[in-house]
């Protein structure tokens, strides 16, 4: 058998799954503070449901569930492949979320303000380094379209991240729509907007150049992509400069609003900033986009923006969505690597007896000190000094003895 | 597009939530304080170690996950419907539990006192009302033969269902062993043990006739039955009375030793007491099984037992191992039916705003009333007086105003 875990997938040790535990806890207390509520929603999604979600590349790394009994019968005798999975894992919280909304709206309040923390699946390439199974902690907002749902997310998500430590991060938020608009009118074609961003949005890493190679790669028209790279080598690409190629102003306008209001709150404790190129992979974003980096990091540590049409999927009338995912796997590995310590944890004491104590009062014992320490009852091993400094590097604050009133503090030792 | 979630698997609101969270965060304080450690591992296992697992029953119940790109064309060209799946869904958190500890004992103490508490899958057929995703409750040792072990198990069990406010219950116990030499006495064949027990099991049920019948049916020897049919009439099946049928007396001590110890423990807040049919259903327990009855309830809301050949299937070296799982689910259940309040949580404040306010100034004010409460920020609606009666039957305390000093308290009212 194999002892491994599945490739792209975790076992954690007691370490590291009390610091997620811990970081979890913080995120949640932020946002129960906040009014937000916590629900939850199956890891398996009908396939159905899943294939129309407008989950851009992830549609492509669900994991699927074979069908049981007769129904796989029927889908080996058919020889079509596609029959063989009625049910897939979640590839993120925000598609069950609005099926929930869908199902369950006439018991929820609005707009509804709901927490999401749990995992998501997606079948990467292992050799990307990237996780299969991970955890997301997602807030969104349901039924307000006002751009103070943006806002609020923004707040309640940045308070999340200073309190577990975080801090001289920016805030990145562009919208899509500007983008779109500013795009088509230099001569892209609608159906080709999706790809044109991708490219786009690798401004950062590949610069001006690498994005003309890459959409004269992808075959698109000339003129176009001189007028994006000339309107690019101008520099200072401003929301002022792009904004006056799109159409509607209210748009603008709304994105203005959240930049300014989003940067009054932070007050200097992070920046809020403009990004053009921000369009984010989720094909069912709508409008505003943001997502958080790190100067010290590459990539983001938390992401999201609006999604106005993915409930009205479900029951053909649009309700307004907004919401912003903490990269949860991201920013534990970076706490975990800074030597996060967890603040306020009882000390850890052993509780030590000889296979001849009578163990209902070695219980009892243990019971009574925990009131002031976290508790391991330990057979005694043979060698008492080297089961004293096992159990130091491992963490023990000291050790207590069924059969004696001492209490050997390893920071008292003469 | 599909509203509801699959069947078997729910959506959870977030009242119930709530108390999930509550009720596990109080099972998981009891178990910190007691020195174990958390965990976790991937909701997806190697379908080998699955199959190879002794599962019983739940082999049968395996959400089996479909292999994609070219392992997938490779399997359907094989027409061998098992080449489709790779890997699947856990039936519980034991399996994953014995892998882990294989793949990372070199990092792990010895005993190893471990928290398991996540979810896991099996495929019930939907009209029994069984679900089909459910979250399990573990705590496991590993590396301590003892019976001391077992005692732990149930104390720190107990203390955790005595916390969230079970009372009167029995922790019933038995040793398969003892079972299985007594039916061996019997003229039952070794390999049609599994069998029997599961029919004897039924015996609190069923009654002597009824398993008589069953057994019958099952076409084993009429000597046997008839010797069990007469050992049961004679009533007052004791310990010793089965026990003097069982070849090793030590089996009979230990479990004499954890029922008079973990009776000596309970103290009277709930029974101990020796349950001679029980075996549970999972093929890989090798000693002492016990679950937690309640009166009140049909069914078992704990149950666990030692496989102390389960890791040893990994490495090739038997690590004794026991374990006890609280029934979340079933928990739950039973604790939303009777009303259960989560206590000492802050009160809930809407604070209300018109749309021409200042959102900075909102998040500010809201952000300073958190020192005393939970506060939602919401949009004032035209009809004040009928938002203020929506909020207070939604649990909302009262409410604050964005553009006033006041706060409504609904207890207040004149």
């Amino acid at each position: 058998m194999k002892t491994q875990a599945l490739k792209g997938m975790r076992d954690l040790l007691p370490a590291e799954q009390s610091l997620r535990d811990y970081i979890q806890g913080q995120i949640l207390e932020t946002y129960r503070a906040a009014g937000f509520e916590r629900i939850s929603t199956p890891m398996l999604e009908d396939m159905e449901n899943l294939d129309k979600s407008d989950g851009g590349d992830n549609l492509n790394l669900i994991f699927k569930v074979l069908k049981r009994g007769e129904k796989l019968d029927a889908a080996l005798a058919s020889g079509d492949p596609k029959e063989l999975s009625d049910m897939g894992l979640r590839y993120d919280l925000t598609l069950p979320l609005s099926r929930y909304y869908a199902a369950n709206r006439n018991s929820l309040p609005t707009p509804f303000k709901v927490i999401q923390t749990d995992r998501v699946f997606r079948a990467e390439r292992p050799q990307k380094g990237r996780l299969r199974e991970f955890v997301q902690c997602d807030i969104d907002i349901l039924g307000d379209s006002s751009p103070n749902a943006e806002v609020e997310l923004i707040d309640v998500t940045t308070r999340a991240l200073l309190k577990i430590g975080f801090t001289g991060f920016t805030v990145n938020i562009n919208d899509r729509r500007i983008l779109r608009g500013m795009l088509e009118s230099m001569g892209f074609a609608p159906e080709t907007l999706d790809t044109v961003c991708v490219t786009f949005d690798k401004m950062d890493k590949i610069g001006a150049e690498g994005v003309r190679a890459e959409l004269t790669e992808k075959q698109l028209p000339e003129n176009a992509i001189a007028a994006l790279a000339d309107f690019v080598a101008a520099g200072d690409v401003t929301l002022d400069a792009v904004a006056a190629r799109c159409a509607d102003p209210a748009i603008a306008n709304d994105l203005k609003y959240v930049l300014s209001t989003a940067g009054a709150i932070a007050a200097g404790r992070y920046q809020v900033a403009y990004c053009p190129s921000l369009v984010r992979g989720q094909g069912y974003y709508t409008g505003m986009v943001f997502e958080v980096t790190c100067p010290q990091f590459s990539g983001a540590v938390a992401g999201g923006g609006r999604y106005d049409n993915m409930v009205g999927k479900f029951i053909g009338q649009q309700v307004p969505a907004v919401g912003f995912s903490i990269g949860f796997e991201r920013v534990c590995g970076i706490l975990l690597e800074q030597g996060y310590q967890i603040p306020g944890a009882k000390a850890k004491l052993a509780l030590l007896y000889q296979p001849s104590a009578d163990f209902a009062a070695v219980l009892a014992k243990a019971e009574a000190l925990r009131a002031e320490y976290n508790v391991t009852i330990l057979p005694q091993g043979k060698k008492l000094g080297k089961q004293l400094g096992q159990l130091e590097s491992a963490g023990f604050a000291g050790a207590a003895f069924a059969d004696k009133e001492e209490i050997k503090l390893f920071s008292e030792r003469a």
